[in-house]
């Protein structure tokens, strides 16, 4: 039997178990292997409570995306500006840069500053924010050769003060949006007026703005959702189609960016997003234009490239509910408390054992510090390991030292 | 006409700027002052986004909960442990030490060193946290005469270990919790089984594992709840009355603990707290059977002696709606955008100007940072400074540097 078989015949003993196996995040003889090392011996190196990230699976899945753009005909004619704000662990952002596969999207100077310190230049970095200060103007001023999406009309005239002359993006809002499961708490776009880029209703007076101050509006950004799977591919891509209108409106477009938005699965019942779908959908929309297109993934790089490793502190039974506790809360990956975002938890040991449920619940002195409730796991030992899955992104970049709590280690793996 | 007189007539010139002022946080002719300073000084002074604290403000709450407590007959049996993870500035948890006034309620071993490294000493600190590591227990374990309530069986085993001999205290869960508006998020207790404490389920249980060890329960703490007003006040009497059960498992009980919880207005149509029904409940509660009353405020202390001093970064219009946008996010005051608790914007300067709707936003890149909807505020020049209100409680404490944006700074006045 090949190693392969193996883990095949070890993901199907249990389905519970089995749903986010994967070749390099799998059971290997009862002991949970994640790029190529036990997680056990990870948690006796790094430490709870630690994230641990697998380059290896970050580059697979730019390659993936690269792919599906390649084959739907976008090939040459398509960028991808890694979101940063969903993990800037710095060698993660420096391998990332070796890559040579993709740039940064930036929201913020800090985030210019250390993308920089990273190892890319101004010019791999695209900027995209709102409600930017005058010190934000002055701090990015310093960076020649950045690309900056103006996400209104005021920013428009901020950036023409300075750079008059220069080309610029203008991040629009079609009115239009999707999230998973139409989570409101992730609506970028859509009926309510958000304050995300500029309206249909504006944007004339935007293009006159640029005019002004000479400057040359060579792309059109737009994000629509966050978290879209399959089966929102074609509400996303009638968004798109909407955002056509703002292109035609304006000769000097050359790229066009997407955003990001691409989903990856948190639950059983959830599937991967089909990429050659999505690829023949940006193919459909932009390919006889002529259009490059840029597309700033975030999660998708890396949510499922990160694990959170976490010690069990306690089992015990209050009222009807089995507790499980663990020795960090939701102030360190905020996700499955503050969006509804659920990290399955997964014991780092697991030989098809009969399986419990449990209320997997964190140290934070809050209701919400839920990691996971409901959850099949198997007995466990009184010193015990286990871990989240899919806590490589919007985690650590978000974490908070609520309740002085915000202490961990982070590690990257090849 | 004295100053007094003067503040009242400008408070009455406009509702939707009057119902927060108070003599310490007031426009004096038309400049906002704060804790007796110019607010226009304290933003050139400290910058912005900034977070200044009244401990003047502080002190005023703290007297006010002792005085309550007093008047209602809990004089000399009453004691406040301050809850640290609502605002743990070092120089104001010093000057809280400093006062005498108060002990600390701290729910993690990095926040009893903490207090410690402010001033307090180990005897002045209650402890009361759930899921607690090895690693938690053994940092604790230096800190002689800190006060451990239990919050699980397995808690009280480790302690136990430890402490065989000592007093602890158990806390409960009573089942039954309220919050403000019914906030799911914020619910402690209720009919969901919650992480915290332990049922009457197991209670006998508890007290059993207790005596195994020689550990003596002198306290029983509940948490009932959340930003609770007056009209919450009956039900939150009732909650107080189920925990009297477990109070009488168990003779040794000199002390009880009633969490904290206390709420302070948000929003207009908010009545302040009535501390003397709160603290003549307590006494109906408790006072004739000798026990001595605990609270741990956190909120109640801090939240209304702290103002966000920020920015203004733009006033456009977007489709139909009129967005301002400030210097900071979501990230650095959580809890508008996290816990549907608005915090009310108010300009720096204001002289009975008429008023127009704006959304104020903030700077991160997400759907959920908008500070406030449809704010009441006049036509601010390009500019400008406006402070949000209540945020010195669960701000600070809890931010985040997501989308590097956690820069801000913090001063504590008098």
């Amino acid at each position: 039997m090949t190693q392969q078989e193996r883990i095949k015949l070890q993901m199907n003993e249990s389905k519970s178990m089995s749903w986010w196996q994967r070749e390099d995040l799998c059971y290997q003889d009862g002991v949970l292997f994640f790029a190529g090392q036990s997680v056990a011996d990870l948690v006796r190196e790094v430490g709870t409570p630690g994230f641990v990230y697998s380059m290896g699976r970050v580059l697979q899945n730019l390659d993936r995306l690269h792919n599906a753009l390649d084959d739907a005909g976008l090939d040459g004619r398509h960028s991808v500006l890694y979101a940063m704000k969903a993990n800037r662990f710095a060698p993660l952002l420096a391998a990332l840069k070796q890559s040579g596969k993709c740039g940064i999207d930036a929201c913020s100077p800090r985030e210019v500053e250390h993308a920089i310190s990273c190892g890319f230049n101004a010019n791999e970095i695209s900027f995209t924010a709102g409600s930017l200060s005058r010190r934000d103007y002055r701090l990015l001023s310093r960076y020649e050769g950045l690309f900056f999406d103006a996400d209104s009309i005021h920013g428009i005239r901020a950036w023409g003060e300075m750079f008059s002359g220069t080309q610029i993006g203008i991040r629009v809002n079609p009115g239009m949006g999707i999230s998973r499961d139409g989570n409101e708490r992730l609506q970028y776009a859509g009926d309510v007026t958000t304050k995300f880029g500029i309206y249909k209703e504006q944007f004339h007076e935007a293009l006159a703005a640029a005019k002004d101050y000479g400057l040359d509006v060579t792309k059109i950004h737009f994000h629509t959702g966050c978290g879209f799977l399959t089966p929102q591919l074609p509400i996303w891509e009638s968004i798109i189609e909407q955002c056509q209108w703002f292109i035609e409106q304006c000769d000097s477009v050359t790229r066009v960016n997407v955003g990001g938005g691409l989903g990856v699965p948190h639950v059983e019942s959830d599937q991967a997003l089909d990429l050659q779908l999505w690829a023949q959908a940006l193919a459909r929309q932009f390919g006889d234009k002529g259009l490059h297109v840029e597309i700033e993934p975030g999660d998708y790089l890396v949510k499922d490239a990160g694990l959170l490793l976490l010690e069990k502190t306690y089992l015990e039974r209050k009222r009807d509910v089995m507790f499980l506790g663990v020795d960090a809360g939701f102030n360190i990956a905020p996700e499955p408390a503050n969006y509804n975002l659920p990290f399955q938890p997964v014991p780092v040991f697991y030989q098809d054992q009969p399986l419990q449920t449990y209320h997997v619940v964190g140290n934070i002195n809050e209701a919400l510090d839920v990691w996971y409730e409901n959850a099949q796991l198997p007995d466990m030992d009184e010193e015990d390991f286990l871990v989240l899955i899919n806590a490589g992104g919007y985690s650590s970049s978000m974490a908070s030292n609520h309740c002085m709590r915000g202490e961990f280690k982070e590690r990257l793996l090849g």
